[in-house]
């Protein structure tokens, strides 16, 4: 547990202040993963008043990032901390954005089924295939957070690379999608429904790979975006200096 | 000029690394814009060479941000920087994100003309409507990064508030697409691809209302991410602390 990682200061506050930053942090991911899962459920069960409480629910994610936001910086202009403390701060800062944008994209989703007012629904194959994806994202985004929580670089390389199953399962969504509508021009409203949900899981699977190169940052100090697997493995296997 | 707001301190190779990151903060904004004036006009004249280019092109955008990070980062380590110095490291380093974003944005664009093999085009009256909307995000992202550069919290409210009227055009080019694809399947390739340009814009306006965000809270020392309006009025209005 990370939690067990921070400690030894001069100031018992401080290790305080530092344990809270990531509990928060924990506490806000806990949330934005249930509104996704809420947000599926009400998606594949066409249950408008659970979508409904997802579109609300999320004010309650935004209040977690601006409160997480302000206590960081807090940290940051009181302690002006250094080293692997300076990497902790600017790791939950970094992830708080990522984790709002769950909650964002978590809100699409339940909207994709209270804007649509024609009634028509995907086939219980579609919503299988959604739910599948769903299912997949959800595993990722859980692991990626559990990775950041232990300070575990390997996992996180290894749940990064999970976002290529996820995008393979995006583009299969897509053509599928694609085929309908050409198919059949009644299914066009249906079909961009499902474009939108699929494209919003796709993106939750970006945000988690984001939290996993955050984790790799604050266990190695190096910026991994944008490196390539090779390099990415390379940095991962170096110690720490 | 925010550069001429920084300085004084007791070390002129402290004034010299803020000074940097700022710099290097409008380099990159500046390639970033040059990458998406490019990738609408690659859209629109079908200029493949072009498009190319951008997609090409985003690597340097990619190098900005590992670099700029970097600066930043070790500007937190080394000079522990306090109150408007710690707000401005926050703003540029919060900023890279969203300038970064943009470039992926702007290689979307080129994309969508890239993986169009069916030579299909949209029509002139279409492919007007989306340059007025990327004239008018250009506009605004550009008027974002001068008021970030100049520290301009009240251009900043001004420039956040635009982003509503940029929502309206892709909502507006959304509801011709959809019809066109509804009125002829022969037109579904064409309208996604229209609907992916549009997409990708309304982002790009995002993303320069977030930087105006970073601009407000540079100047005030406030999160005003999810604020209302009158909310955000208020904060733009008080004084400085």
């Amino acid at each position: 547990m990370l939690n067990n990682k921070i400690g030894g200061h001069y100031s018992q506050a401080y290790d305080d202040e530092l344990r809270q930053a990531v509990e928060r942090l924990l506490a806000m991911a806990t949330l934005a993963q249930q509104q996704l899962s809420d947000a599926m459920t009400a998606f594949i069960n066409a249950d408008r008043a659970l979508a409904k409480q997802v579109k609300q629910g999320d004010r309650t994610v935004n209040n977690f990032e601006v409160d997480i936001d302000e206590h960081c910086l807090d940290i940051l202009a009181r302690r002006q901390p250094a080293a692997t403390d300076l990497r902790l701060v600017l790791s939950v800062l970094k992830s708080v954005n990522d984790i709002e944008r769950i909650g964002d994209l978590a809100k699409r989703i339940a909207k994709a089924l209270l804007k649509d007012e024609s009634g028509n629904r995907p086939t219980e194959a579609q919503l299988a295939q959604l739910n599948t994806m769903g299912a997949k994202v959800q595993q990722m985004l859980a692991r990626a957070i559990t990775a950041f929580e232990q300070m575990d670089a390997d996992t996180a390389l290894a749940v990064l690379r999970e976002d290529k199953a996820i995008d393979d399962d995006y583009a299969q969504i897509m053509q599928h999608s694609l085929s309908s509508m050409m198919d059949d021009a009644s299914q066009i409203g249906v079909s961009l429904q499902i474009s939108q949900v699929a494209k919003a899981l796709e993106r939750v699977g970006d945000h988690a790979r984001n939290i996993c190169q955050h984790t790799i940052f604050l266990c190695k100090g190096r910026n991994v975006a944008h490196l390539t697997d090779d390099e990415l493995q390379q940095v991962v296997e170096k110690r720490r200096d």
